[in-house]
């Protein structure tokens, strides 16, 4: 049986497994879409960008994505690790090292260059307290806000801005604001209540903000204008974070796809997975696909979740299983071993829809993806 | 602050993010028992084993994990890479490839060794009969079965095996059986209906069987008697794929461990995560633990789910995010930033329990951690 006609341009040989293809050039189409987008709402006032590269850039990679996102004014990532590759991969601008790492005594190496470091916690200022001056190092202090992740609130928070005060005088620290991560960022009325808290707070202890992320950005970018940084990362990947649509038109960065290794032709009422996850009522071709939740494809998603083969809409039947999926063929007559199935990002299957069958978000699809699955950048 | 005091003999280093802590003789010690509980039933009649080290090994790591299944007959992978990987490392017994690659070409290598190959499709005899004879390749013929996923049945499957006869006597291939999946394993009456009826085919059609699997194993033992070879997958790793308790001791042989990076002290009624998913009644100390959905703890697991801080019994609460979780703190006055929080696979935290949170089986749990999990392999 001769395979399907390989019009991808990819080699075949990454067409025989599961393969996610990433398109850099729609991160950077999405973040110029973006920053329009805020210019248009915020004018002069603008804020300067940091695009999100945690979780190794939401699971599209870090290295590979770095120069897509080129127009950003920073980047902000997860770990020392994730800015030390950044620094590595020739990015001079500043870094946002998000707060997962306990430890600043690494900030005092000034080879690193200009870092934001997000502080949580009273017991990192004594340790700031002791580095060198001089260091072009800036501290956003998390406030705990409606989320209460980390960070602090009240009166503890009033006492770590005064104290970092005072290091900013002695010139440890190069620069001081307050950075929230919203509970509510996709629920206008609440939204606004925790961006009123924060101006009453900056009131009260002056300095720069940073508070905004996609949800955000997409559905009331005005607010931006009294922001000093904004953060974006799903929005960046073409992910609508909104319930409703995106305001801007958004790419998806990332297309997971695998090849139909075998075809079965159930009889009315028979079986197919374990414990018979789907049964046909009628006689019925159906697909089966190499990937599977050992690649990071949900198994919480059942029939129905939308696909498609070689281009053509079609539906997941039954259970996902480790190494295999099941796909409807009974309307792809044209659909044989080697064929091509989308499981999301490209020919109108969406990552969120497919995140909904799953009961989750897009970003646990994109980050979710294992090892297993190969990557390939299109040019 | 000082640090919790690092009692794991692990560099403190690895334990500043999410950790996979492996342990080899886990594998060897539930492999010994799963044979000598087969021995106990199938007597001298005891077929042979496949240890599966599909799916990297169920994520515990292929070739660290290796030497650990040294006692069984063979192993088993799902791809080509996966077989080369252990010739490489000095795996010199069969090796079983599972039918998901579809191009039997590579097979006509004779530096590869003993071969079992998993066949499902017609197309892949044509291609067989152009293989040189005399190499070292066993041909597995896929039953369909009630699971359906690939195979043949019926009169393709007689005609597909008298095809194969005849390679089988111009020496192509060396030897010719039926294997099976089966699609009922955990119940035992469906279970003896599809055993019945793969006993029924070996009757027409002569042949070594492969059919049993972890669950039909542990569960009823006896009918390893009546078959050659048989397969052991999950048990290996120390999960119980029975809905009821195991009848031997399986050893967890992965634990997900990840440190505390930040406490805090909710108010009454005062919200925790995205879109306040938990609000605590009462004043309540929480701990925010680095590990989320980014690793590959999944999203879809909420309040109650078990995991134990610094050995003791908790509970996640709210919802899990992409490099965050909460833990319940309120009885654990002792936690701190640093602590080590259990997700699963010691302190009593089954991977079974955590995976019927997530509405799942533990199989995905194991195999769908991300590349961005440390793995750190124990003596």
């Amino acid at each position: 049986m001769p395979a399907t006609p390989n019009t991808t341009g990819l080699p075949t040989l990454l067409l025989n497994a599961p393969t996610l293809l990433i398109r850099p050039k729609a991160i950077s189409t999405n973040l110029a879409a973006l920053r329009a987008h805020v210019h248009a709402y915020a004018g002069s006032a603008a804020p300067r960008l940091w695009a999100v590269l945690k979780a190794d850039a939401y699971g599209h990679g870090l290295v590979p994505t770095l120069s897509a996102v080129g127009l950003a004014d920073g980047v902000a990532v997860g770990s020392l690790a994730e800015l030390y590759d950044c620094r590595a991969a020739g990015w001079t601008k500043p870094i946002l090292l998000l707060g997962l790492e306990q430890d600043v005594l690494p900030l005092a190496d000034p080879s690193i260059g200009q870092v934001h470091f997000v502080l949580h916690d009273e017991a990192q200022i004594h340790t700031l307290a002791q580095l060198p001056p001089h260091l072009d190092l800036h501290i956003w202090l998390r406030h705990a806000g409606q989320l209460n992740f980390s960070g602090l609130k009240g009166q503890a928070y009033a006492q770590a801005y005064q104290q970092l005060q005072v290091l900013l005088k002695r010139k440890i620290i190069a620069g001081l604001g307050h950075l929230q991560h919203y509970a509510y960022a996709e629920d206008p009325v609440r939204l606004q209540n925790e961006r009123a808290a924060i101006l009453e707070l900056q009131k009260a202890l002056p300095g720069p903000l940073c508070t905004e992320n996609s949800s955000a950005l997409l559905a009331s970018p005005q607010f931006a204008a009294h922001t000093q940084w904004v953060r974006s990362g799903v929005a960046l990947y073409g992910i609508n974070p909104l319930p409703g649509p995106s305001p801007i038109d958004l790419q998806a960065a990332m297309t997971l796809r695998a090849p139909l290794i075998a075809i079965q032709t159930l009889a009315p009422n028979e079986h197919l997975g374990y414990q018979a996850s789907y049964t046909s009522p009628h006689r019925r071709r159906v697909g089966i696909v190499h990937c599977g939740y050992g690649f990071g494809y949900p198994r919480q998603i059942g029939s129905g979740c939308p696909c498609a083969v070689d281009g053509k809409a079609s539906v997941i039947l039954g259970r996902v299983s480790m190494d295999t999926l099941c796909v409807d063929l009974h309307h792809l007559p044209h659909a044989r071993v080697g064929s091509q199935v989308s499981l999301w990002g490209e020919h109108g299957i969406h990552i969120e829809d497919v995140a909904a069958c799953a009961g989750t978000i897009a970003a646990q699809l994109c980050t979710g993806l294992t090892a297993r699955v190969q990557r390939h950048y299109l040019p």
